[in-house]
């Protein structure tokens, strides 16, 4: 074995940031671990390395003591510097677990992404998913699409766009916005990711661990987990009654919270609509104290008797309220776009951070949607899904009292996808779930919509999903375990509830 | 004005959570603030509010003690209770800066912003964004697809998929990198929207403030970036010379890094391969000390002589790599879509988290991307490419070095996109760039590749945007700046770099 060979046909820079003793000892390191010096080989005396690299005698002696330190050689006294025995990977592997920082909740995220993956098929009937039926989304007005623009499918629209958003699309929801009352222009619209993604951008850049956000309670179950994931303390005001003034302005006294988020129209989960007149009241406290509310707000087009009132961001003229929309609910998820209405300087902060995200979202979506819009497709869908949707919510009211005989109560929403139920006492709607999902039937139990406690006599129905015979037939289901139940409850109803010592 | 009545239209919840008084006092306060109520108005006495809402007389004191303490109303002793003068909403807005946490840095983030913004038209020429020329996209084969495959659209592929990706582009991508050598599976892997947010991804799951990452130096701008935005220490291994695995060493017995992130091929910016022994070499290193490697690899499709060695991750035995993948650089940036090859613990991990990032990435892409790599597009697009890259190398090399007479000295690179050039002592790379720019000619100073210092007198040049004549003007501006700056420069070329006070 020729050493000398072996050893130079590596060069050393002796201009080089890194000393060259550290250069010899990384090639010699280099040519141990890549097996071509096995354990045991004599490596050259000190002179003749020097010699081998033109380097001086002391470079050399520290290119040895370095390699002896990280354990690649072994000098004996006298006899000259040999290859240690070879490096012997950990048998355990990289230890992933401790890598990784702590994971943000998951008990119940794990839960309701294991409901909402059910798959629809056959007999399985998930009123559980909020998702607009697949059978109702305009895919052949996309396929027309495909065909008509495919020729004008440009170069310089595929590579990168503005992290805010394609122009053209920024134009359309500019327009979109105008239309439902809000006054607004390019420079204070992004395009994201889905709402999804709005939420989460605007907890990255207002929440640190610690600050304070105020939500509706209950309210909807990926914001409690956006905000609970970037540490911050949760208040809320119940949804009962009229909105809680004065519980929020002594929230603003004593915590000064980043923010204020809700769905004003139509809640997920309850359905609910904030009435003009306390929409205006809120705005004027929020103004009083210069609270920023965020408005979620995928479900106003989805009205099916009269028209909502304005969002609040068509009612904010104090520019306190940061708006999402998004496409998900009234054409399909798989688009992944929604948008953000705010002031400027929240636009600007919050596009420095999709930067990091993801640079920007996929063009091919945007492109898509600026001629969906731009052939005026939207008005006639929504009309059409509108009619469809009004139809499952009045099934769906009918046969849940019908089959429940009155044993599962609710309010009949005016909008959106989701009925609100509670449970007699003494069933939860867990124990109830337990038992559904046994018969394919499954619903979200009302405790993931709190971020206290709360929701175990309640779940969310999602009427929105299936055609309004598959949704009867699991309705009927549904009753039935619940009659079960009914029957088989113990005496004292306030024992299912009772905590036991975990042993 | 009837106040009885205008108190009366809401009604109080005895069962609700929220106390009687406070749900009056709501009630008024919502009336006021609506200015049914106008300011000095009288309020019914405690008796008559107590009788109107039928509640005792103890909760009618309470609400208006409520109301008094939020400022509502005034209680004249004596006299009665009075709508108290109107809120004034405050003057100066919502202080939208002072609720941002703080940015991450952004004063490199802000310049190259700037740069690859710059608009690719007329006269100027940009070899600052690392991206590929929109003339070479395969924006004819997509218009294609759209037209083979539009009428194959199928709803249910428009509504939520996996988070971790379709299935059937999961499993295109599984056999991409088989071909490349990687032995993987549907579970190992994970789509990402564009290469970026994997690393976004990593950094969330790995890294928390304090933590160490190692990386080449210079390195990739955009992983810097998200390194410092996670508030990790950064390591630096220098690229020059053989791979340093004796600092490697030394680092990791030191300070337990979480990660070392590297670009092993065509390394961005220098252009660099880190030859197969070395990575043979790393990889034992990695095993020894069980070390995660994130494998950044966007440019190993695109060499221009013989293919480069297998990447860290097919070499990969002992399951440390994290793998990074990407269309961006292949087809294009719009695609917005990246892959992540990596053990099934972190495909978990880093999915958790990408749910909260934008639940899952835009099927648009996904499916179209599926069509392609399925009719095999994807090698002979390739093929095209790396010739007419290649033929831009030869040239950008040829002009800078007929042009600037040897002034501006690089390595020519193999693959990728770029030349790592470097300056005459005296001119630094940020005094050319400002005398370029006036000329419409643009470029990255080095110092934007490096955590630490360095990088002054170096520049990355991308080769791959424009043509070769464009190009080739391009370079004959920057050679003229470069030689009016040669003349001009101060005897002491020293001089330059010394820092001067900042008053």
């Amino acid at each position: 074995m020729d050493i000398a060979k072996i050893l130079s046909d590596q060069q050393i820079t002796p201009k080089s940031s890194i000393p060259m003793y550290l250069q010899i000892a990384n090639t010699i390191q280099n040519k141990i671990m890549a097996q071509l010096l096995p354990e045991g080989t004599r490596l050259p005396p000190e002179r003749e390395l020097a010699a081998l690299y033109g380097v001086s005698r002391t470079t050399a002696i520290n290119a040895y003591r370095q390699l002896e330190q990280s354990g690649m050689v072994k000098t004996k006294m006298g006899s000259g510097t040999y290859v240690a025995a070879a490096i012997n990977p950990s048998p355990t592997g990289v230890p992933w677990s401790q890598l990784f920082v702590p994971p943000p909740q998951t008990t119940m995220v794990s839960l309701i992404r294991e409901l909402i993956s059910v798959e629809i098929t056959g007999n399985t009937v998930s009123f559980a998913a909020g998702m607009p039926d697949p059978r109702l989304y305009p895919t052949d007005l996309f396929q027309e699409l495909f065909l008509r623009y495919q020729r004008k499918l440009n170069n310089f629209e595929l590579g990168h766009i503005p992290t805010e958003g394609s122009t053209s699309l920024r134009r359309d929801v500019v327009s979109l916005m105008n239309q439902q009352g809000v006054q607004t222009g390019q420079n204070n619209t992004m395009i994201v990711s889905g709402s999804q993604q709005g939420l989460y951008l605007i907890a990255k850049v207002f929440l640190s661990p610690g600050d304070y956000v105020v939500v509706q309670s209950p309210t909807y179950l990926g914001a409690i987990q956006i905000f609970q994931a970037a540490g911050a303390r949760i208040l809320t005001l119940p949804i009962a009654g009229a909105f809680p003034l004065n519980l929020l302005e002594d929230y603003l006294i004593r915590y000064r919270p980043k923010l204020l988020y809700m769905l004003p129209t139509f809640q997920n989960p309850t359905g609910q609509v904030v009435p003009l007149e306390e929409r205006k009241s809120l705005l004027q406290l929020a103004a009083k104290h210069r609270l920023a509310i965020v408005e979620d707000d995928p479900y106003s087009e989805l009205y099916y008797g009269s028209q909502p009132p304005p969002s609040l961001k068509a009612l904010d003229d104090y520019g306190c309220v940061i708006y999402l929309g998004t496409f998900s609910k009234v054409l399909f998820p798989g688009l992944r776009t929604g948008w953000m209405i705010a002031p400027e300087k929240v636009i600007d902060r919050v596009a420095l951070e999709k930067q990091y995200v993801d640079l920007h979202s996929s063009n091919l979506s945007q492109w898509l949607l600026h001629h969906f819009l731009q052939e005026g497709l939207l008005a006639n869908h929504l009309r059409h899904i509108r009619q469809e949707y009004k139809k499952r919510r009045d099934s769906a009211v009918h046969a849940l009292r019908r089959f429940s005989n009155g044993q599962i109560s609710f309010r009949e929403p005016e909008g959106g996808f989701y009925l609100w139920c509670s449970l007699p006492e003494g069933v939860t709607s867990r124990s109830l779930l337990h038992e559904t999902a046994k018969t394919g039937v499954t619903f979200v139990p009302g405790e993931a919509f709190y971020a206290d406690a709360g929701g175990t006599h309640e779940f969310r129905f999602c009427f929105a999903t299936h055609s309004r015979d598959l949704s009867t037939d699991g309705i009927k289901r549904l009753a039935k375990c619940l009659a079960g139940l009914e029957k088989n409850k113990p005496a004292n109803s306030r024992d299912n509830l009772s905590r036991r010592p975990i042993i």
